[in-house]
């Protein structure tokens, strides 16, 4: 968590970090500015001393907002340079009025944030000529500081994902009634007109219902038959939904222009499920609840996924660990971290084991059975928060039942 | 556009380019994919040849919807990597495997993409010592690679432009209309149950009307009075609206999960416009049409903003030429290039003179004012296509009225 910070710089021997990037939302400003919507600039923190931000001149009102000590180019001297030099040169020297200014000096630099690879790729070049005594330098993980600090939510975190768990929800619960609500004809859902009822029509009302509660869609799936048989294939807007499919919905929402997401997954079908996939279902709700069952806080995040392996295996399906390249059976892992990222640390893969579950965790549990060629993938996931008593707690109560009988 | 990527890659020498990137949208993916929704992956181009996709098993399908030839890791070996190598050494040799599939054997690489700047500065340098047979390198620009492709748009992507213009268009008739549908009561803007209405409501409102056209919102300005007078404050949701005050309602969205913006601005007031703001907007639109009538095909691009820049100035408003670091007056470029990006090449600022207009711009106008001190802003911007015949033509024909008159 936040209050990591000093501590993960201090492991990495760095004298400061500089969040840079551009107009892509970035995960690491929108953390490191306490959510200020800034769409450019510089956060940089210097070893044990608070954090500071730069920015355009328009943005500070925006920046202001942080609640932290910021500033303009302009008062750093941008002005100057882009009188004094050419405007690439120009950057590279406001990077070295602002770490001057934040008291930087010397020393291990980390750049952090997101943008445009060749940019960096090549301003980095730049600055380690232009400015030999610091050691700019990147880090590609496993983990880096921010994985590292995001681990762990603090209470400020895990109210805003509770919140945005108990709205996702209601949503997923809309999109239950609505369908619940249609009527079939001759094996396709139709409203009260008799007009099909698409997937477009119900990704529509949850990207509304989203809208209205202040979160938005960051790509759901919604996807029938075949098609969800593969993980991450989105679902087509102009099929018809039919009866007797197997539908895999996959909401990850996020707060309205970029924050924390909620994610969870329920698997319907229409009227009834065929037995191929209400077998899949029942192993699929066996994993789930072994991987329950298998939780013990400070254990191995992979003993989860292997536990997981097992059950899928002995029951002949195949899998990741089983088979390399899978693309039937269980093809996945078990589940991921959550946070200002739909993916984050801590992993669930069998191979990663350098995660223990700690108090702060905010993960998904999402075991699933995909077979295309049969028509059909199955799949259940929740989100969970590991509690200050080390509990894993469901931030996901809404229902897990495979069959969406019509109420008409 | 994208038929000028061989010749850009040769000019640059290199032999192949690579897009990387990691979950967070990505301009150069959406533009090298054809817009297939794919969230990681590498898109790599030989010299000469066509654009080949390596993704993840999960992705294949969302991939095969660009119609380039796409493989699995799983196709060049990646699971025989991670047995043999730890996690960050497989995916440097996963480059390996794909640049060799793609018949890159030696040469300059250039690589490209959006992703966490940190990561790839790293692994950039983990490539260079285990491949010595590439040169990798980013490029920062001025333009870079797909800046310069991003120039000119082709066909396909004008008929998308128009359409998310021709919706963008619709949207702000619709806030329009709601707000001259409401009334005043001692000064706020009231809804019939006589309750406030506040800039909350009327975002909340846009943003359902962008949806159900498949448009997302990427964070409008609606921001009144003082606010108005920052050119990037946002405008605070819980501000009720009021009567007399200037409103700079900055409207750009994409099409939903990312691509083609449009960009449009304008200026109201509820009721009536008190005369400084009348002023200023009578300047503004004045400025506007002198850009308007500078405008030549083949003209240097600084020419509009020099032709405004004088306008402004000799009204006696201070100007980013006339003062460094103005907060008041006329403080930003004169406009931008949109595409992917809401902010693209060509550039309108007067120290930039690379720029001409050319067939195939796709290009906003957008003369301001600013005076926060006396409470407030004045903005107005069209968004425009240069045809093959040469002509700036406005995509954005919504009413440029300042006072909206309440129907009640």
């Amino acid at each position: 968590m936040k209050a990591d910070l000093d501590r993960l710089m201090q492991k990495r021997q760095l004298s400061a970090i500089v969040v840079a990037g551009d107009e892509s939302y970035s995960d690491v400003r929108d953390y490191m500015s306490n959510g200020a919507h800034i769409t450019g600039g510089f956060i940089v923190k210097k070893a044990g001393d608070d954090v500071r931000l730069y920015v355009n001149g328009m943005e500070i009102e925006e920046a202001n907002k942080s609640g932290y000590a910021c500033k303009t180019y302009g008062d750093v001297g941008y002005f100057d340079l882009i009188q004094e030099y050419p405007m690439e040169e120009a950057t590279v020297r406001l990077w070295g009025n602002i770490l001057a200014d934040a008291g930087v000096h010397e020393g291990r630099v980390g750049i952090y944030g997101v943008g445009a690879i060749n940019v960096y790729l090549e301003l980095v070049e730049r600055l380690k000529s232009t400015f030999p005594q610091y050691d700019f330098l990147g880090e590609s993980g496993n983990p880096t500081l921010f994985q590292e600090a995001y681990l762990t939510k603090d209470p400020q975190e895990i109210d805003r994902i509770r919140t945005v768990a108990e709205k996702t929800n209601e949503v997923a619960a809309l999109a239950w009634s609505f369908i619940a609500s249609q009527r079939i004809q001759e094996g396709t859902l139709v409203n009260s007109e008799g007009e099909a009822v698409t997937i477009g029509t119900v990704k529509r009302l949850i990207r509304r219902e989203l809208m209205e509660r202040g979160l938005e869609d960051t790509g759901m799936i919604f996807a029938q038959g075949r098609d969800g048989g593969f993980p991450h294939s989105r679902g087509e807007d102009n099929e018809a939904l039919k009866e007797g499919q197997a539908i895999v919905f996959d909401l990850f929402p996020r707060e309205m222009g970029g924050g924390y997401h909620h994610d969870m997954t329920r698997t319907w079908c229409i009227g009834y499920a065929p037995p191929q996939v209400q077998r899949a279902y029942d192993d699929v709700m066996e994993a789930f609840n072994i991987a329950l069952e298998t939780y013990a806080l400070g254990k191995p995040t992979y003993a989860l996924q292997e536990a997981v392996l097992d059950s899928f295996e002995a029951k002949g399906h195949p899998t990741a660990r089983s088979t390399s390249n899978p693309t039937e059976g269980y093809v996945h892992s078990l589940g991921h971290g959550v946070g200002l990222n739909i993916h984050e640390a801590p992993s669930m893969h069998h191979l990663r084991r350098d995660d223990v579950f700690q108090v702060g965790n905010f993960i998904t549990i999402e075991p699933g059975l995909y077979y295309p060629q049969q028509g059909f993938g199955v799949r259940v996931e929740d989100s969970f928060i590991i509690s200050e008593s080390g509990e894993l707690v469901s931030i996901t109560p809404f229902k897990k039942d495979l069959v969406i009988t019509l109420e008409g």
